[in-house]
C-alpha cells in the first residue's frame, strides 16, 4: 500500500517544528559507561574492520588511544601476517526455471569466479551430508547448492554441526568436480541479508567460489526444488585471495600487586567481517572485558596483572589467538576467559578448573547467584582466541554463557549494528564479568585447568 | 565468533544422511488453499513486479491463466499506461567525518546523481518540518538528510504523518536548492535494507537524486549529528524516469444472479516494488480476496456479482486505482473493500455505509464477533485502489483492518517474502472476508456509502 487513508496526526507533526534543525533525533537507545562508549564509538569511528584490511588497521590505532586513555599499561601492538582475502562484486540470479534476483555473500577465501560470472545448472542437496554422498566427479560443471537445518537456541549449540556447510561444504564440492558452490546462509533470521563467514580449502583442493544465499532466497531454492524443477543460477563473486597482509594483536594490562603470580587473560577481538559494524562480533566483547578490568582496579590495585588481548584477524582463521599462543606460550597464565558471544545476558557460567580450584568455582558461583547465573555442569570450551593458550600454558577457562537466541539472527551480516547492543544486558555482562574478575584477580593460590 | 568449542551434535548430523540430495529440506513454514497458492506461486514465479516493467506484464499474464483456471469469467487485462521509473545502481558512503558505507536505495521518481555520483556536505534536519524552515536557497551545494519518527503500531498510523518525509521531502529540499535528499527509512525496524517508496515532484519542482538509508544506517548518522560534528556523502543514484510504459490492470468476476443489483468490488494490487517479492505488498491481498469470493460462490450464486480488481502501478501512484475509475465511474458499485496491509490478522471492521444500511453493517458485526473482531467507532477509509472509485460511484466502503505491527519492518524492503505470511493467519483473513463477503453478495436491498 501507498498510504492509509487514515487522519493524519497533524498535532505530533506540527510538535516537531520546534526541534531546530541540528539537533539528534529523538536518541535511539543509549547506553553509558566504559563498555558502552567503546563498542558505540568502534562502530561509529572505525565501522567494518576487514581482517587484514587498513581498517583493522585503523582500529588498532584507535585500540590503542583508547585502552591508554583508559589507564592501562604496557599497550602495545603485535603485529603478525595473515593470508589476505578481499571482498570483490558479488551478485546472483537465478535465470532458470524463473528469473529471480538472489541476495548473496561471498564465503571468506572464495576464489574468484571467470570475468563476467559463471552460469551453471544446480545440484541441490538438502544436506552436507547429502553433498558427501555424492559420486566423485558427479557435480562437473555444476554448482553444488547446500541446504541445511539450523533454528536458534539459547546456547548456539547448532552452530557447531549446521556450520559445516560453510566450513567445509565447498571444498567439498570442489573435491568432487563443482565449479561452485552455494549454501544456505549459517543463520536463524528472516532477513534478506546473507551471512559470510570464513570457509576452507584444505591442502591440495582447488578453491572454488563460494557464497552464501540468504533465508528467503533460501526458501525460494528449496520450494523450486521440492517441485522437482531444474534450476540455473549465474553468479558472480569477486572476492579473492590477496597473499600476506598485515594483522596484530592490541595487548593492555592492569599490572597486579603481586608480579609473583600468574596473570589472568581476558580475550576478545578487534577485527570484523566486513558487512556490518562489528557491533556484537566483537566490539560488545571489548567493551565487556574491558569495563570489567577497570571496575576491578576501581577497588583497588588486584594481586595478579590482568591483561587484555584485543586480537586481530580471528573471524579469517584465529590468526590473532595463534600469534599470541605463539609468542606468549612460555609465560604463566592462571585463567583465561573470553567474551565473543554477542552483548546479550549471561545465563551460565561454566568451568574448566583444577580439582584444587573446587573451593574457587564455589566463591565464584556464589558470587553470581544473586544475578540468577546457575553453573554448567558441562565443562568451560573456552572461545576461539584463548584456546590454543590455554591448552598450552594449562590456564583455567571461565566461560560466562551469552543468551545466543538472536546472535545468529545477526551474526556476519550487515545487520551486526550498535542498535543490536541492549545497553541493559551489556551492562549485566559487566557486571557478571566484574564478580568473577574480582575473585580470581586477587585469588592467592594456584589457578589452573583441569587435566587434560 | 568464528566457532563456539562445544561438543557437535554429531548424531543429528548423521540422520541428515537418510535425506535424499534432492528431497527439499525440513520445509519451511507452508500453507495451503487459494490465497496460500496465489501468493506462494505468484512469489516464486514471477517475484519482483515493478510497475510498467517486463515483470509486471508477466504477472499480469500469470493473474490471467490463474483466475481463469480458478473459475472465474471476463477475465480481462485493461490497459494503460504510467509515467515510468527504472532503478539503477545504488550506494552510499559517508566520506567524512568517518568512512562508512551506508546501505540505500533510490525513491521512486528520484532523479538519477551524475555520472560518478556527487558528493557533498551534508544538513541534518531532524524532521521534515525542520526542513520546511530552512531558509530558501540555504541548501545549495548540498545534500538535506531527513530524520524523522516512527514507531511501530498495530493500526499503522505512524505512515501517514511520517512517511511526509518521504513524499514531499526531496521536493521540500528542491526547492530550497538541495543538490539531493536522503531520508532516514519509512520503517520500524532495524534491518540493514533500507525501505524504497514513490517520491512526489510536483509540477514546476527540478526532480532531484532521492534516497533512503536503513534504520541502523540513519542512526550513526544521527549519532554523528548528535556529536555536532560536520558529514559529507559521497552518493550514487542512477534510477530516473523512462517516459510512458505499458501497464494493465486485471478483471475478473463471478457473475451474479441478479445483474440488476450493483456488484461488490474487491480490490488488491499486482505490482510490487523491486526490492522484494511483494509477498506482503500485496500479493497476500489478493490471495485474500480471490479465495473469499471462491469461498462465497461454493455456498451457490451469489446475488450480486463479485468482481475482482487485482490493479497494476498502484505503489507508483495509484495508476491502476485511477484507470479503473475513469472505465467504470458510470457503473453502479454497491460496496468496494480492498486488502492491502499485509497478510497478518484482521482484528477490526470499519464502515462507511449509508445510514439506511445500518442493520447491514448490524448483521456484518455479528458475522465477525465470533472471531473477536470489533466494529471501529471510526468511518472505513478504504485503500488507495478503491478511493476514487467508491468517491465516483457512492459506493460502500468496508475495511477488514489487518494488524499492522510488523508491517513497516517489511514495507518496500527486499524482505517482503514469502517466510514473511503466517498460514494461520492468512486463513484468518480469508474467513473474516469469506464472512462478509457472503452478507454483503447476497444482500437484496441497495447498498451505498454515507453522504460525503
Amino acid at each position: 500500500m501507498t498510504q492509509l487513508h487514515r487522519p493524519a496526526l497533524t498535532g505530533i507533526a506540527l510538535c516537531l517544528s520546534l526541534v531546530p534543525a541540528h539537533a539528534a533525533r529523538a536518541a535511539p537507545p543509549q547506553g553509558e559507561g566504559v563498555a558502552w562508549d567503546i563498542v558505540a564509538d568502534l562502530t561509529t569511528e572505525i565501522g567494518p574492520r576487514l581482517a587484514g584490511s587498513p581498517r583493522e588497521a585503523a582500529a588498532r590505532d584507535w585500540a590503542v588511544v583508547r585502552l591508554k586513555a583508559l589507564g592501562f599499561q604496557n599497550v602495545r601492538v603485535e603485529p603478525f601476517t595473515i593470508a589476505g582475502w578481499v571482498r570483490g562484486a558479488e551478485s546472483a540470479e537465478l535465470t532458470g526455471p524463473y528469473p529471480q534476483r538472489l541476495h548473496i555473500t561471498a564465503l571468506g577465501n572464495s576464489a574468484p569466479t571467470p570475468v563476467g560470472g559463471l552460469t551453471a545448472p544446480v545440484v541441490y542437496f538438502a544436506s552436507l551430508d547429502a553433498l558427501r554422498a555424492a559420486p566423485a566427479g558427479s557435480l562437473a560443471g555444476k554448482i553444488a547448492y547446500i541446504d541445511h537445518a539450523f533454528v536458534a537456541s539459547q546456547d548456539g549449540s547448532g552452530y557447531g554441526p549446521f556450520g559445516q556447510a560453510r566450513r567445509q561444504g565447498p571444498a567439498i564440492g570442489a573435491s568432487k568436480g563443482a565449479l561452485a558452490v552455494v549454501i544456505r546462509s549459517i543463520g536463524t533470521d528472516h532477513n534478506r541479508d546473507p551471512h559470510t563467514g570464513g570457509t576452507n580449502f584444505p591442502e591440495g583442493t582447488k578453491a572454488i567460489p563460494a557464497g552464501a544465499v540468504s533465508g528467503p532466497d533460501a526458501d525460494l531454492i528449496a520450494r523450486i526444488a521440492g517441485r522437482g524443477q531444474a534450476m540455473t543460477i549465474h553468479l558472480v563473486l569477486e572476492g579473492h585471495a590477496v597473499g600476506e597482509l598485515p594483522s596484530g594483536n592490541v595487548l593492555a594490562e592492569l599490572p597486579g600487586r603481586d608480579p609473583s603470580l600468574a596473570p589472568v587473560l581476558l580475550a576478545c577481538h578487534l577485527d570484523s567481517w566486513d558487512l556490518g559494524t562489528g557491533a556484537i562480533d566483537d566490539g560488545a566483547g571489548c567493551g565487556i572485558i574491558t569495563a570489567a578490568a577497570l571496575n576491578v582496579a576501581k577497588h583497588g590495585q588486584p594481586l595478579r596483572t590482568i591483561r587484555l588481548l584485543w586480537a586481530g584477524s580471528e573471524e579469517v582463521g584465529v590468526f590473532g589467538g595463534a600469534a599470541y599462543a605463539k609468542a606468549h606460550a612460555s609465560e604463566p597464565h592462571a585463567l583465561a576467559m573470553e567474551s565473543d558471544f554477542g552483548a546479550d545476558r549471561v545465563w551460565r557460567v561454566s568451568f574448566n578448573l583444577a580439582a584444587a580450584n573446587k573451593p574457587l568455582a564455589e566463591r565464584i558461583a556464589a558470587a553470581l547467584a544473586p544475578l540468577g547465573i546457575p553453573v554448567n555442569a558441562a565443562k568451560a570450551g573456552g572461545g576461539a582466541d584463548i584456546g590454543e593458550i590455554a591448552k598450552a600454558s594449562g590456564a583455567a577457562v571461565i566461560d560466562l554463557d551469552q543468551d545466543g537466541t538472536r546472535y545468529f539472527d545477526l551474526h556476519h551480516t550487515p545487520d551486526d549494528t550498535l542498535d543490536k547492543v541492549d545497553p541493559a544486558q551489556l551492562a549485566q555482562n559487566v557486571e557478571a564479568w566484574t564478580r568473577v574478575l574480582a575473585i580470581v584477580a586477587n585469588e592467592t593460590g594456584p589457578i589452573s585447568g583441569a587435566a587434560q
